[in-house]
């Protein structure tokens, strides 16, 4: 049995806030009776709270050059008919996604959030100072909102891991049939992060969720974190755009044909 | 509270099997108090024994007869140092992956496993069978596990629905600030895919999962199923490898140089 639930009473948060404190005050302050961490917890902070805390906050009118400022790499961009430029971006972390993690909602008018500085290492502090505090073994992972290739709307994934493993390590199995799962390598972490926004929501004021019941998924501090789940744009078939690949090809075409 | 588990005791599938039938008994056999089916609970049903039970079948040495009949459209290719070729295909509903669906784990020797042919419809034939046997309210999604472009690994996504919102309408509502939320969509439908993937596993025997406490996502069983998360080609700006597409224009820029 898998349990998932959001912590209640979470308010706003301001930079330099302690967000272990905030966390364990929200879980001392929920009154049900399983509610204390406990060893295997995974404890899924939305990174807008983890950008607030460590102060990623800048004035909205700087927005496009925070996104140029977050980009590393154009991957494609799309002009509606009205207008409105869609850019997808390949970010610092390697994330690729629309606006590199450049947030203006559910931020205080005329600002915007960047993503952590190093969601992986925001982790690692939050889930050492949680099994500080409470004595619990817990995981962390980071969940950014992101949209997908091939299908509509979006799902959250995890962008910052620590204490978790963020794939299921299937080699060494076999199917029912006695045969190797040698193809399958499930991203837990991004399952997790997924789920969680079942019970988050993007409207309510939830930002942190526990899941409870994948015991064995929680480890060593020094796991792999989330940046292992990004694929190296140079190993990535998709890594760049059809318009723009094509554009990029038709000029070479035009070159050696002269 | 999210509770998520798998029912016990599903055996092997075969064709002609009544997945209604299976599934209530599999309830009915587990012991624990809340194990009956609520309004509002949402049955996830892996694609693996939908096809089995509609005899989705096929001799192994049609494998990529199978592969190429599914396939709609060669999305990307890619062949590894080892000559291991990789096919991304969008198939005959429209989802974009590796091997159009096409399964060669977990089926017995010398077969593979097709896609259900219409997953939606057999998503609505088994909410409404066990609507009926059960008198619950029940939502049901089908699912697959499906790459990512930008990220390793896997996740399992929907492939076909009913009863269940696919997408969590946020229009009309606004963040915290007051400001409309107007770009964000979430795909629940995925999510949930992805949260049954932790009780499920893959090497387990564990097809069939049970989400309760998302009620508010459980409607009619002429919701939009599954399809409508599919984005059409010509609205995705990854519809074709970069590669391909880069090989396209080329071609392209050559000829319109002479």
């Amino acid at each position: 049995m898998l349990q998932i639930w959001a912590l209640p009473g979470i308010g706003e948060i301001s930079p330099g806030a302690d967000l272990v404190a905030v966390i364990r005050a929200a879980v001392d302050a929920d009154s049900r009776a399983d509610a204390d961490l406990r060893d295997g917890d995974i404890v899924v902070v939305t990174s807008k709270i983890v950008s607030k805390a460590e102060g990623r906050i800048l004035r909205a009118d700087d927005r496009e050059d925070a996104i140029t400022r977050e980009t590393v790499r154009l991957v494609a961009s799309r002009t509606s008919p009205a207008g409105h430029v869609t850019r997808i971006v390949e970010n610092r972390l390697g994330i690729v996604s629309a606006a590199a993690g450049v947030d203006a909602s559910n931020t205080p008018e005329g600002t915007v959030l960047l993503l952590p500085e190093d969601p992986d290492a925001s982790a690692r502090a939050l889930a050492a100072g949680l099994r500080q505090a409470t004595g619990a073994r817990v995981g962390v992972l980071i969940t950014d909102t992101l949209g997908r290739a091939w299908r509509e709307g979006q799902t959250d994934h995890a962008i910052g891991a620590a204490g978790v493993h963020v794939f299921e390590d299937l080699r060494g199995t076999t199917d029912a049939e006695g045969r190797p799962l040698i193809v399958t390598l499930p991203c837990v972490a991004d399952e997790i992060a997924a789920a969680t926004d079942l019970v988050k929501g993007k409207a309510a004021r939830l930002p942190v969720a526990v899941v409870r019941g994948r015991e064995d998924l929680v480890g060593d501090l020094d796991l792999p974190g989330a940046r292992s789940i990004v694929r190296p744009a140079e190993r990535d078939m998709f890594h760049l755009g059809a318009d723009e690949a094509y554009a990029a090809g038709f000029e070479a075409g035009r070159a050696a044909a002269d």
